[in-house]
């Protein structure tokens, strides 16, 4: 077995075992990404967190090297999706140090977090999931498109009915949708709601129309999954 | 093809090419009238919004002139609820330009969203939705009284149990519907919610019991869903 | 036909027609009711609300006694729960007669609302609710149990959490099933919530354990409502 | 019939009425001590809860002795997880006794709930809700995991959109993360939410991709135990 079939592949063990440290050198990276964000660290932990980040920025770069130096096709790798975005991860770091202040392009490296995603792709619950949203795609569309005019609808209706009155509050329609987003979803942080009685009228309608369509994509794929894991079950019966 | 198979037919190429730009253009027109409601726009924005406005009722007059020369029966169409809608979106616009100030009644013009809905009728998943709806139908009133009453009963609860408290967000049994709209929804703004232990187990215990009446029909359209889908497979197979 | 067979029976027209007529005046009397609570009310709309109050108290009294006098064994209706509640429902009116101030008492009225349900008892959407919870019984029982018993270790955790820095918010484990019901139901007010990072931590473990328990009767019924459905229709198939 | 049998047996009468009481002594064990963190209790129900207390421990101590005593293996029963939670339930009792502040303590009390939980085991809906749990287990790992993501992301994408604005409101990822559990999970407390338009726009996407991905389990779990059932119904059937 030679480190090809290591990098490349997620079918054997030795593949497998890369492909977990990878994904435990992203999480670490993420993690030391979001601790780096807090106010006040003391000296040593600041310490700690730079040398983190020097070794996960290196083990990043051979990985990123072993990927070209095994691909197949090695323009093809760097081209890629992938390769673009594991490229995307480190490069900032380089920047960073020659002085160029690259705090905002390290955010970039959220994006490797789709290498877990890509793991997932080998889960059986992955592919039911898959198949559920095709099954289920024409509804849950239709249901964001209804969903979006709900919204906008509810955008309009409220700024008439509260801009008179709360001209802070719902300054135009599309501050309104703000509004329209936290109530649908029904969140209600309690940042912007109804004074007046027509609005609160509105509301109430809204609500009860527009409760159903919000809620009903997501029963939607509870059943499409159910449907999906039933056809497997009948299958491996014949 | 002459311009009346364009205008009045969907389901060929120019038709629906027609029909697009229609939608387009209503969308235009909509989001026109949103950004309209902004405080503070810069000059050259308004000169913008004012020009588009401008082409897009000239465009809707020259539809509404179109279907009324195409229509079968012209007199149908102008009588028609698609007709009285089409007329009602640019009837405001030429009653402001003799100076009359028809803001407020430029909103009529959101009913043409309805067209958009109009074209949903041909595609498979509004079919779907429409029978689930048919199957469940019995269903969904039954629900829809049952959250009425549910809703009136908080409604009279919490006012017995926080008017003499809190006389201020709960002024009266009707007031008190705000509450209940915002509970049982579990939006939960937090503008107005009960101080009392009495409102508050009255809270629990009608939240333990309405939770489930309002969230059950959004379960029911979609397992209704489901139930179309599989009869739909069902006569394919045949 | 004679005046027995229209009150006591629903299955006549006469009958549905009586049935209507009351479940009419119930809803006038309780809306009455529900305006008369609104502050500084105009003297013309005070007199018609008391002249409807004398006229509804006045046809529930006549029904009252129609009731008594066409039922087959009358002490069999009087102490029957329906006989109480009719009988309670115009009580109040006629001690408040006396100067005797009933106005907390008129409340009573609302379990009149019970008649409305009683209504539905004749509908196939009730029946097939009512074989649903039946198929479902045993889940209810056992979600509504685990229900309790998170709401009261959630109330106990946060308290250990956040007592002694916000004692004022959760001053003791019994307030704090106050913020568990509120959280755990997502209705979430805001006039309560966590602010340490113990605490914080805490409510989103528990809500993660949470949110499934509490909604999950929910889409029981909802599950259990299909499956009524479909034995219906294989029942009129044989 | 020997004491082993009432102490070690749930299917037998005696057995059962042991079972109950110790559950009905536990509840009175917990709400003696949710009631006991009441602030300015009067002096009369201190002393019955001090009593309550004595007796409650009193009969623990002697049920944890009959256990040990009746066990087949005495060291088995010692050491395993409900020897040592019933050890553990009497422990802070004697130790504050001799004036050690055991207050803290005392809430290891709370996982004697277990015994509770333990009883259900007898139950079919519980058995039901295992085998659905474990027929769901894929879908369900599957869906915490891409929450798990989903708020890291939230938090990580609000953080760099409202930090500048809200210094103190998303002062790090980490502090984010109580904003993503509160929003992804609708409850909204309304104590910190997004005020710049970048920070609503994501609030709005986030929400659209996250509300589906965080209710789907709970619909997972009703229908898997729809299908047990029906499974089971089957096999009567045989």
């Amino acid at each position: 077995m030679n480190i090809a079939d290591i990098v490349q592949r997620s079918d054997t063990t030795p593949g497998r075992i890369f492909d977990w440290t990878i994904i435990g050198l992203i999480m670490i990276s993420i993690v030391t990404l979001s601790i780096d964000t807090l106010p006040d660290l003391p000296q040593p932990l600041q310490s700690i967190l730079a040398i983190s980040e020097f070794v996960v920025m290196g083990l990043f770069t051979l990985e990123y090297c072993l990927r070209v130096a095994t691909a197949p096709r090695k323009l093809g790798y760097i081209f890629s999706f992938y390769g673009v975005v594991d490229l995307l991860a480190i490069v900032p770091f380089y920047l960073s140090l020659g002085t160029i202040d690259a705090q905002v392009l390290r955010i970039v490296r959220l994006f490797r977090i789709i290498r877990i995603l890509k793991l997932t792709r080998y889960s059986r619950a992955m592919n039911r999931f898959q198949k559920a949203v095709v099954l289920a795609k024409e509804e849950i569309v239709l249901f964001s498109g209804i969903t979006a005019v709900l919204l906008y609808l509810a955008a309009f209706g409220i700024y008439h009915f509260e801009h008179t009155t709360q001209p802070e509050a719902f300054p135009s329609v599309l501050h309104s949708l703000w509004w329209a987003t936290a109530t649908l979803t029904t969140v209600g942080y309690g940042d912007v709601y109804p004074v007046t009685t027509g609005g609160r009228l509105f509301t109430f309608v809204i609500l009860m129309c527009g409760l159903g369509i919000v809620a009903v994509p997501t029963g939607l794929v509870a059943a499409a999954l159910s449907k999906v894991r039933q056809n497997e079950e009948r299958e491996e019966i014949r």
